[in-house]
């Protein structure tokens, strides 16, 4: 078993959690590894569920939070070994964005911090990358709900060192249009299914997407159609039309909700008959960022250098926080934009910046 | 090898050439049996190509008529040998209507008619029933033009023994609206394709299909998506949705006529670029029926007690003579509701009927 390091310095940590592989459904090393590491520390109590760790301190503090991130990385596409930048300030290696980095800052301040001014929950868990049945951070809020309880969370996912809120919902929508079949040489036989796809297709197209400010942060939302399938055949009136819809939600709404307004917007459209299947629903998660507890670490952060906070757009498992009544934020070093990415690296001033932010506010 | 009796009544015929087996591919032995039945006839002069047979007087007629009948059926079911209906009216089995009672009462006529008033060829094919590129028609009309040259055609398929004039062109085109891909959690940095639908499928929904006298018939047509496809993922901004469209258009119309038609409809409508892509053509035929050749037949029939002749609006080899520029009808015996069906069955009446109409037509 690989020994880490956590004394190591945060960057130098990074490589070694790299050279780690850990592709979903083969976090068992690292986890180990991590295990081992966090055991060595007798200010944490441990627990391991699967390939999942959750290690806490118990100081009685008034207040908890819950500091996470994800385990595996997609598949190695030649990039494990980790490598230098040739410039010698980033760190090459699958995992260095997505989120090994992070993993590393939080590894590393588990150990140092034995007398944080608040309860740590360090959660480090498995399947982040693979479907959401498998999803570790789901697995722990099932089975031990208890032990990821708490009054803020921070994900470590790559934000390139700033605050990014909460995140914006999604939903998926099936909407079904239906006709009736002819044969296209007497077409007025038959309904065309297609056809009846035009005023909603319309109404997608006019929608003017809102900015919803939730805790300070605006969210900007999106409908949009991303699939569409009619037709059985080239010489047959189509019976159905299939339109999917995706609906990125701020988090002023529930699922509920943003499912309510598709169908308004479908009602206001004018058209005929349809009917909806919802595919797909995950809840938007709200920053809490004008909460107490968060005000200490937006003013660590901004100690670093960072910009102001702004909204998490894509969906995160800070929802998984959002969904238990925790509000969450995203921050970690690396650019989403190179997460997955076979050239995928982490710039070592984001790592060392992330865990000063992190340090400043558990310490003050 | 069956013995075909040609002076049999043309119900008995029927009935024989339904218990040769002749599905697409393998039309030989019908074939072989009505060569050898033709060989018979000294007025008839024959030539086969492949399973291909075309009998011809040649007489020195001022006028020449082609009268057509495919020899293949769909796949049995079932339904071989042949049987009576129970009320004794009818001839069930495959192809009884699509199209060996046509067949029967070509076959009559080509052994009776020694000196009829026109030149006649008669014209027995294979591979009707299957992919475009096999039909025997087709191929007689790629090498041995001058084998199937003249001034009117009839078609022997079903039409309840009424006269169905010419036949509609069918194009099918693919329209494809074109996007820019991006994430849906931030739609507003993509294009959507699908969106871009819309005026598309509104116009077509709003289009007013015309009806086009040609001839003396009215030719309805008909404009419709029949497909539409678009979108790679749930969380992706479509680049790309393609609408297939059928045109069916009267033979007033040639192919190009009928392209530039829908480009038109797509011009008008709104939409912004596209392309098209034709992935199916074929000709209109005009009925002819205002020509002097075809006054005759069309009191002929008439005298056997049919409705007038209408417009025929599905697509028939018929338009095989119209781009040789032969006028040609489809006139024939059985309900074409019923072909291809399991339980196909063939009007007696009617296989008489169309006998006389042909043989008055003939003789006069």
């Amino acid at each position: 078993m690989t020994f880490l390091d956590l004394h190591a310095p945060a960057n130098d940590l990074t490589r070694q959690l790299i050279d780690i592989p850990s592709v979903s459904g083969g976090e068992a090393a690292i986890a180990d590894a991590v295990e081992a590491a966090l055991a060595q520390c007798g200010h944490l109590e441990i627990t391991r569920d699967g390939d999942a760790i959750v290690a806490r301190t118990t100081l009685g503090r008034a207040e908890r939070v819950i500091i996470a991130g994800h385990l595996d990385t997609v598949p190695i596409k030649n990039n494990v070994p980790s490598s230098r930048t040739r410039d010698g300030l980033g760190i090459i290696g699958r995992g260095a964005t997505d989120m090994k980095g992070g993993v590393a800052v939080m590894l590393s301040l588990a150990a140092e911090l034995v007398e944080p001014t608040r309860d740590i929950t360090w959660v480090f868990y498995d399947h982040e990358e693979v479907e959401e049945s498998k999803n570790g951070l789901g697995r722990l809020s099932r089975r031990h709900p208890e032990l990821i309880a708490g009054d803020f969370a921070v994900l470590c996912e790559p934000t390139q060192a700033q605050i990014e809120g909460g995140c914006n919902g999604t939903i998926r929508m099936d909407i079904v249009l239906s006709g009736k079949a002819a044969h296209s040489a007497r077409s007025w036989k038959g309904v065309n299914a297609i056809h009846a796809a035009a005023p909603v297709l319309a109404a997608l197209a006019a929608y003017e997407p809102r900015t919803v400010e939730v805790d300070g942060l605006q969210y900007r939302e999106g409908l949009n159609a991303v699939g569409v399938t009619g037709g059985i055949a080239g010489n047959v009136i189509p019976d159905e039309c299939i339109i999917t819809v995706n609906y990125r939600f701020a988090p002023s709404l529930t699922t509920d909700d943003a499912v309510q307004h598709v169908r308004d917007v479908l009602a206001a459209s004018g058209v005929g008959e349809f009917s909806t299947v919802v595919t797909d629903r995950a809840d938007a998660c709200r920053p809490g960022l004008d909460a107490l507890i968060a005000l200490g670490f937006v003013d660590a952060v901004a100690s670093t250098g960072a910009p102001e906070p702004r909204a998490k757009l894509g969906w995160t498992d800070v929802a998984r926080f959002g969904a238990l009544g925790i509000p969450a934020v995203n921050y970690g070093p690396g650019d989403p934009e190179l997460a997955h990415a076979d050239l995928e690296w982490c710039a070592i001033n984001e790592i060392h910046q992330c865990r000063a932010g992190l340090a400043a506010w558990l310490t003050s």
